[in-house]
């Protein structure tokens, strides 16, 4: 059961009136990690609460209680739970997104206003901070319902809403929310699948689905010897260095090429079959689109698989730097007294914190007592999530394949990100239930950067989408 | 021909007064590096240059010209010359001092106003900046002349006196002067040998004589690799990191024993023979001096004339940081697109910035060959200078000695400083003669710290001591 001709037309003839729409929600600066703005983020709560109360969708605005920012003390933005359609015999989808935006100000170098939304003709974008990440897809859902409530049609399966107005500034107060209500008898106990578009394309071809999302985990070691920072012209081969030990711990972690070197971590995770290479294989991405987004040509391998492979479904461990030791300009010859290396491992299946931060300890510990020296050492774990990867061969990942070749035309690419979205985990181990990531925008749309931008097309045919994806679930799971 | 009774007497009994005329000085916050106070500098000069005349010198301001600090154009402070005595059959020697200070303010951490000198009729600390480095020592060469000047008592030799007013700041426009006035028919031609007042004892107990200081080559090591820098997420394992690399190079130049690994480097130094070692075994000073002064037990070695001699007679490796990697508090998972390592090695003899830095070139790229990585590699040397040894047999040092036994009733330590003055080479080796370093205060004097002090007996028995080393020398010139 594709989506009827009708909603397609109906999308297509509504277009500017959506896009309207859009640049009305753009105006609304929701940015959640700046104090002076959440005035706009509660306006922005409202406005789209309005939207979906017209569109037929009950909802409620869950109050997630207060915080500090900045020496403020300020209102969560709350939470907006909505449900349309409560018919036994339909699936019931979860429907994911959120309302804020990131920071936006034209002097970052925005080449227009980033709060009005701006169409240009001649490209097709329609640029503006949130109009990609996340309003864009927020809208997409507005648009499908837009029709089936003006027309009276009824939908395809039963909806259940959950926006949020604090993702960019790590969704404080979502996680016990979904937790709280997955539970028996929770507003969302009953959903079957849910769908989140909140990330994008590889490149700026192909539609995408993606099943996968590396966790992460960051350490902190320091290295102390002295009571306060020395010269080292009088103490230059007279003590043991915290700098020299340092960086004598950190070469132990990973080689140039990419593979981790703490023992056990890179074991961990067993290796691609054929079935699953195939995936990377068939990707339309390339090295020379790697190395065109890294902006040098510096990619790990000429081989594609290989190093879609180490960015998807391979542990990654970066150095970030080091904290404590001389970090300006010129020359400065201090021996640092206490220095502190900031590194990470990005997780894949089955790695968890749990089981990598043992291991790390352990070789740290080891590596350390080798060198033999009368400095002191602390490790520490600052922060970490697990990974998530998702059965791709569900209904629900079927049902998104299949929309995607009705509108697109074409197959979606099956990626895996190498970075985090927590709340996908969050819904994924509170529900129980599959999770499909269903990108509406680009790989170039530059979220959290300046010109963010949505390709009207995206947003039109990225419509037409989320619909058909409605429809395709109620087909397959008939 | 010790220095006179007489002499030894009249210091003793105009010590208040030697102490008011050190407070005066102190009075003026003549700090070179704050362009601020860039007028007490000059007064500093016009006040020193008047008692030297008032104590039978000639003097003359030699004009450095002008340069820029912060923004400001600036007159250069002017180097003192000055001359007392022409006596053909007598020694010549060079007085080096300098009158400005580093900066200090009460909110410092001073427990005293800073530019006030304090007596301390506790401890006999006399306690203002610049009261160590390098007032007090100046002062006491005003204290000899005093006395030959009061008394009608010729000098046992001839004295020429260089005081510049930028030490704390480079030295600008210094050893141009030097090297001018040290050829034929310069204000400098005809000196035997030079005597610098400007560090310190090694402990608090002993007189020194200073021998030796390290020379310094400081390095730039840049690896660079994307555009810009890149999320974790999105590129770890997908791309060449260059922290990875910089950290992989930083490793292979020092081991965590303070050993240097570049080739050739420690092996351009001969070994210390049985005698030289005598002389760090006879040092007063012990392993738990140096660990006091670090503030933590983690000398490279329990054995004393290892650790006194990696000080002093070997090379150093030390790390100082990285510039462009994240090195702030807190979790950042970037990839820094630019990394440049800081580093530096102390030279000695026969080791020069040229000779060692082909070696540090050829190695860093060798290693970073070996690496394999399609990352860019910058050497660059950001500054050097030689290191310096004179010898500690020739007269100049025998009449140091002979004045130190004469005055402390002990021998001197014989020490070398891992650190560098610059101006002694530039003497050193423009003139072509010996120099020898006299130190006035104590190891704990804070010369650029809090509370700087001199202790009365320092400032009064080195008074003594620095006119008994001028009768000496005229003792062993005969």
């Amino acid at each position: 059961m594709p989506a009827p001709q009708e909603f397609l037309n109906y999308i297509d003839a509504n277009a500017n009136s959506f896009i309207q729409r859009l640049s009305d929600a753009v105006a609304i600066p929701s940015i959640s990690g700046d104090w002076a703005h959440r005035n706009d983020v509660l306006a922005m709560a409202d406005w789209l609460n309005g939207q979906l109360q017209q569109l037929g969708v009950e909802t409620q605005l869950s109050d997630l209680g207060r915080h500090s920012m900045d020496g403020h003390d300020l209102p969560l933005p709350p939470a907006i739970l909505g449900r349309i359609g409560n018919d036994a015999n339909k699936k019931t989808v979860l429907i994911y997104g959120h309302f804020d935006v990131q920071p936006a100000n034209k002097s970052d170098g925005w080449d227009t206003e980033p709060f009005t939304l701006v169409i240009d003709e001649k490209t097709g974008r329609l640029i503006g901070r949130g109009s990609s990440d996340d309003k864009g897809p927020i809208l997409g859902w507005l648009n499908v319902l837009q029709y089936h409530h003006e027309n009276k049609v009824p939908l395809p399966v039963n909806l259940v809403f959950c926006f949020e107005g604090m993702e960019e500034s790590g969704s404080e107060g979502l996680d016990e929310l979904v937790e709280r209500e997955s539970k028996k008898g929770g507003y969302f106990d009953g959903v079957d699948c849910v769908c989140i578009s909140d990330n994008y394309w590889l490149n700026t071809r192909t539609p995408a689905l993606t099943y996968g999302l590396r966790g992460l985990s960051y350490y902190k070691v320091t290295v102390s010897g002295p009571a306060r920072d020395l010269h080292s012209g009088v103490f230059g081969r007279t003590v043991h260095e915290p700098m020299t030990d340092l960086i004598a711990l950190l070469n132990t972690l990973v080689g140039p090429d990419g593979n981790i070197l703490v023992p056990g971590v890179d074991e961990m995770v067993p290796p691609a079959d054929e079935e699953e290479k195939a995936i990377y294989a068939k990707l339309d991405y390339s090295i020379s689109d790697i190395e065109q987004s890294a902006g040098a040509a510096i990619a790990l391998s000429s081989d594609k698989v290989a190093v879609l492979m180490g960015r998807m479904r391979e542990p990654s461990l970066s150095i970030h730097g080091i904290e404590g030791a001389f970090s300006g300009a010129g020359a400065k010859t201090v021996i640092p007294a206490k220095v502190s290396g900031k590194f990470s491992i990005r997780l894949v299946p089955p790695q968890t914190p749990a089981l990598v931060d043992p291991l790390v300890i352990e070789h740290l510990e080891k590596e350390f007592a080798k060198l033999n020296t009368k400095n002191t050492l602390k490790i520490e774990n600052l922060h970490g999530g697990k990974p998530w990867v998702a059965d791709h061969r569900h209904w629900n990942y079927e049902a998104a394949k299949r929309a995607t070749r009705a509108v697109y035309n074409q197959d979606p690419d099956l990626t895996r990100e190498g970075g985090s979205i927590p709340v996908t985990l969050t819904f994924a181990e509170s529900l129980g239930v599959n999770v499909c990531l269903l990108p509406m925008g680009r790989g170039d749309d530059g979220a959290h950067s300046t010109n963010e931008k949505l390709d009207r097309s995206n947003f039109i045919e990225g419509s037409k989408l989320l619909g058909s994806y409605l429809y395709e679930i109620a087909d397959i799971a008939k």
